[in-house]
C-alpha cells in the first residue's frame, strides 16, 4: 500500500485498497456502476451467506421478485412515489417501440410485494409471512458517488418485507428484525448506533424508520441498516387485506428493513490498516493461509509438510489455501496476503520443520509466535476466535472516541466541523427545532434513541428537552 | 393435481404444477415477469449451487458486472448489435431527466466483460481467465411468453466469459465448457444432444455457436445451453489486446456460454407425473420427508422416534424434514409432499415401532416397502443413488422415442406436425439449402453435430450428403 491510513487520507486510502485487494472496479464508463473482481465477490458472498443465515434461522424466507416495477404500481403510495420520483431509473423503450406502461428499475419492492403477497395470503392463519430477497436496487444519484457507498446500481441490496396481523406484531417485528441486524454487524465486528430517523427524514410512507449508523475514520457517518414499521400505508393503498380470526377483512400490517453493500464498505474502513485490510474471520475468503519457506535442499520436505497441515486444517472446516508460486519471494508473499486481510498466515521453513514447530502471524496484530504442530487445530480455532473479538473491541473503542455529548450548539457546530463524529444535543422534540439545530450545526440530524433520559435544555426554544438529537456530517 | 401429465395437456398440467407447488408466480401486472415463491427459490438455489461447484472447480471465477450498459459499449460489435436490437429494454430516464446516454438493460453481457478484462489481464501470463456471473439478463419478448422458458427477465442467467491467447485454446475451452454442462444436466436427469447452430442461427457475434437441446413431453425441443467461440470479434471490435511471449500486442481469443432458468424448467417438465414434481436429489430442497403416523396412545412415543430419525439423517448429511402438523391427516400430508417432488418419504407409525422398523416410500416409482431402523443411513444413501440412476434412464428412454430420421422432406414434416421430437435429414451443409429443408418442414434447425457421418443425398439440392440436419418444433 503506497497509502496511510489516517484520517485526513482516509478516502485515498479507501479508494487505493479497493483497488489493490482487487475488491470492486469502478472504470465502467458510467458513474456509479461497479464490478465485483473475483476477490472482493468472495468477501461479497461470505458476507450474504452470514446474513442469510441469520435471517433464515428467524424464519425468514427467501424469495425473488421482478427488478422492474410499472409505473402504475410504484406510484399507488402517494408519500412513496413523492421520495422516490426524482431518483429513479425509467425503462420507456423495448427495442423500438415505446413501452405503454414505463418500467421503474426498483429502487426498493414494497409496491411489488404489497399486491403480491396479498395473492399468497389471505388469512390470519398465514400470518406473519416474512421474506426476503437479495438483488440490486437503482438510484439515479446526481450528486458525486462514492465506491459501495453511494453508488447508482448497488448490487447488493438485502431486503426484507413482512406482514402481520396486528400493529403491536409489526412493532415486534422490527425489534427482531434489529436483534438481526445486532447479531449481523457484531460478527462483522462493526460499531453502531441505533436512532429513530426524525419525522423529515424517515422512510417514504412509513410509520417511523429505526436506522443504524456508523462512524468511518474520516468522522463522517454512514447509514448502514434501516428497519421501517410501514403500519398499514401500503396495505391501504394496494388494497391488500387478510380474513381475520372473526371473519372480517383487515389491512395488513407491515415491516421491511434493508441492508447493503455499505456493510462491506464498513468492514473495510473501519478494520483496514496502513498495510491493507484486515478481515473479520467470518467473512475472509481465505481464513488461514500456508506459506512454505523453502531452500533447494529441504524445499521437498517443507513443501509436503505444509501440504499436510492445509489438508489438516481444511479437514477442520478452515478456509485455508496454500501458496505453492515459485517465483515469489516469501516476503513478497506476506506483503499480499497482508495486503488481502487473510485473518492468519501460517509460514514453515526448514528450521520449524526439524523442530516440529510451526509460525503463526496475526494479521490484525502482527505478531509473530511458534506454535507445536500438534496443537494447531486448537491454535487456529482460538485464535479466530480472538481475532474476531479483537477487531471489535478496537473497533468499538475508535467508534466511541467519535461520540460527543454537549448542551451548546456552536460547540456542536465546531465538533461537527472538525468531522468529530455524532454529536449529541438535547432536544425538545419538535421536527421545526430539529431542522434549525440542523440547519445552525451544518450537520445531518440522524435522530434519537426510542426511549432516553434527556437532560438540559432544547439549544432553539429553550424549553425543556424531552429527547436527544444526533448530528453528524455524514455520507 | 386436477391435471393428468399427458402430451396433449402437457402445457395446462405445467403451468398447473408450477402453481401447487409454489414454484413461481406470474401473476404479475406486466407479462413476462415471474415471482420466484420459498420452495421455487430453493430448487433454484441448488441448481445454481451445482452449476457453481462445477464452474468452480475448473477455475472459473465468480464476479458480478453491472445489469446496465450503455447504448455505447452495446453497438461496438455490428452483428452483435444487429442481434440484439429488437428486444433490448432501454432506460432513458433517470427522475425527470433524460440520461445523455441510453442505458440497454443486459441482454447478455460481451460488451462489459470484454472491456473490463481487458484492464484486468494485459499480458498472456495471466490468460487464460475465466470468469461467470449469475444474475438477471433482459429481453423485449414481443411473442406469447411462457413461465421460465420465454420470459421478460430471465432471473437466473449464468453466463460465462473467457479469454484465450490462440484460437486453439478457445476450441479447447469450448470443449470443456461442453463437459461441464454435460456433468450440470447429467445431475439434473435431463437428457440432451449437443449441436452446432446453423451459420443463421449461431450467437450474435460468434464464430460458432454449439447447442444443447432436449425434448418436452410435448414433443417439443427447448434449448437449454449454449456455449459460444467468439473467436477475435468483440476483442477487435473493443480494442482489447495483451502482450504476447514476444512482447506484440494481440487481441483476444474469446469464447462465452450460458444456461438459464430453463434447466429448471426442463428438470420440472422431463421428470414430473401426474402427482406432481418428481425432483432429482441434487436439487432437492428436501430430500426426505418424514411423517410420523399418531394414534392417541403412542404419539408421543412415535413422535420421539421421528425426531431421532429425523436428526440421524441430518447429521449424515441429508436434507430432511419432519411433518409435525396436526391440522393434516398423514393422507394429506403424502399427498402434499408427493406433489412437491420430496424424492423420499419416511413413515413410521405404532406398527413400525414395534417392530423397529421404518416404512420407506420413494417418489419416483411410489414403491413402499419396510426397513429395519439400524440399515436406515445406508438405505437412504442408496436409494437417493438409486433414484437419480433411475429418473436419468428414464428420462433418456423418453428422450430416444422422440428421435426420428428419415430421408424424406414429406414424411420429416409429418413428424413435425405430430410433434414427434427431434427429426435428422440429410444435408449437404449449405446454408441455403438448411434454410429450404426448415421452411418446407415448418420445423426449426437445431443443426447437426460437429463431426458426423452422413448418408444419402440433401433432399434439395440432391448432392452427397455431407452431414446431417436436425429439426424440431421449438420453444
Amino acid at each position: 500500500m503506497a497509502q496511510e491510513k489516517t484520517k485526513k487520507n482516509f478516502g485515498v486510502w479507501f479508494r487505493e485498497i479497493l483497488d489493490k485487494a482487487e475488491i470492486i472496479d469502478y472504470r465502467f464508463p458510467v458513474k456509479g456502476f461497479g464490478c465485483w473482481m473475483p476477490y472482493g465477490f468472495k468477501i461479497r458472498k461470505w458476507t450474504i451467506s452470514l446474513l442469510r443465515q441469520l435471517l433464515d434461522e428467524t424464519g425468514h424466507e427467501e424469495v425473488l421478485f421482478p427488478s422492474l416495477i410499472p409505473e402504475t404500481l410504484l406510484e399507488k403510495e402517494s408519500s412513496h412515489i413523492k421520495g422516490f420520483e426524482n431518483e429513479v431509473f425509467w425503462a420507456t423503450k423495448g427495442g423500438r417501440k415505446r413501452l405503454e406502461v414505463k418500467l421503474a428499475l426498483r429502487p426498493t419492492s414494497e409496491t411489488v410485494m404489497t399486491p403480491m403477497i396479498n395473492l399468497w395470503v389471505r388469512s390470519h392463519t398465514g400470518l406473519p409471512k416474512k421474506v426476503y430477497q437479495i438483488g440490486s436496487i437503482y438510484r439515479y444519484e446526481t450528486k458525486a458517488t462514492t465506491p459501495l457507498i453511494r453508488v447508482r446500481e448497488v448490487t447488493t441490496f438485502k431486503e426484507a418485507f413482512t406482514f402481520h396481523a396486528s400493529l403491536e406484531d409489526a412493532d415486534n417485528q422490527v425489534k427482531e428484525a434489529i436483534e438481526v441486524y445486532k447479531n449481523f454487524f457484531d460478527k462483522l465486528c462493526i460499531p453502531y448506533m441505533l436512532s429513530e430517523r426524525p419525522e423529515f427524514d424517515k422512510f417514504p410512507g412509513a410509520l417511523y424508520t429505526m436506522a443504524f449508523d456508523t462512524v468511518f475514520p474520516d468522522g463522517k457517518s454512514l447509514q448502514i441498516g434501516t428497519v421501517h414499521n410501514l403500519g398499514q400505508s401500503f396495505a391501504k393503498a394496494f388494497d391488500a387485506t387478510f380474513e381475520t380470526i372473526d371473519g372480517k377483512q383487515e389491512f395488513f400490517y407491515q415491516t421491511s428493513y434493508g441492508i447493503s453493500e455499505r456493510a462491506i464498505a464498513a468492514l473495510i474502513a473501519i478494520h483496514g490498516d496502513s498495510h491493507g485490510l484486515i478481515l473479520p474471520p467470518v467473512v475472509a475468503p481465505i481464513q488461514v493461509i500456508v506459506v512454505p519457506i523453502t531452500y533447494k535442499d529441504v524445499a521437498e520436505e517443507v513443501i509436503v509438510k505444509c501440504k499436510k497441515i492445509t489438508e489438516t486444517l481444511r479437514t477442520a472446516g478452515f478456509r485455508v489455501e496454500i501458496d505453492l508460486r515459485n517465483d515469489l519471494t516469501p516476503g513478497s508473499k506476506y506483503y499480499e496476503w497482508e495486503m488481502r486481510g487473510v485473518p492468519i498466515r501460517v509460514e514453515l521453513g526448514p528450521r520449524d520443520l526439524k523442530a516440529n514447530v510451526v509460525t503463526i502471524v496475526r494479521r490484525d496484530t502482527l505478531e509473530r509466535f511458534n506454535k507445536n504442530e500438534s496443537e494447531l487445530i486448537s491454535t487456529i480455532t482460538d485464535l479466530l476466535c480472538d481475532i474476531e473479538g479483537s477487531l471489535r473491541k478496537k473497533a468499538w473503542g475508535q467508534f466511541e472516541k467519535h461520540l460527543h455529548t454537549t448542551l451548546s450548539i456552536d460547540e456542536a457546530k465546531k465538533l461537527l466541523n472538525n468531522k468529530a463524529g455524532i454529536v449529541t444535543l438535547p432536544w425538545c422534540g419538535k421536527s421545526d427545532c430539529g431542522l434549525k439545530i440542523e440547519e445552525q450545526t451544518n450537520g445531518k440530524t440522524l435522530g434519537a434513541p426510542k426511549e432516553t433520559q434527556a437532560q438540559g435544555n432544547c439549544p432553539i426554544c429553550g424549553s425543556k428537552a424531552t429527547n436527544i438529537i444526533r448530528l453528524a456530517r455524514s455520507y
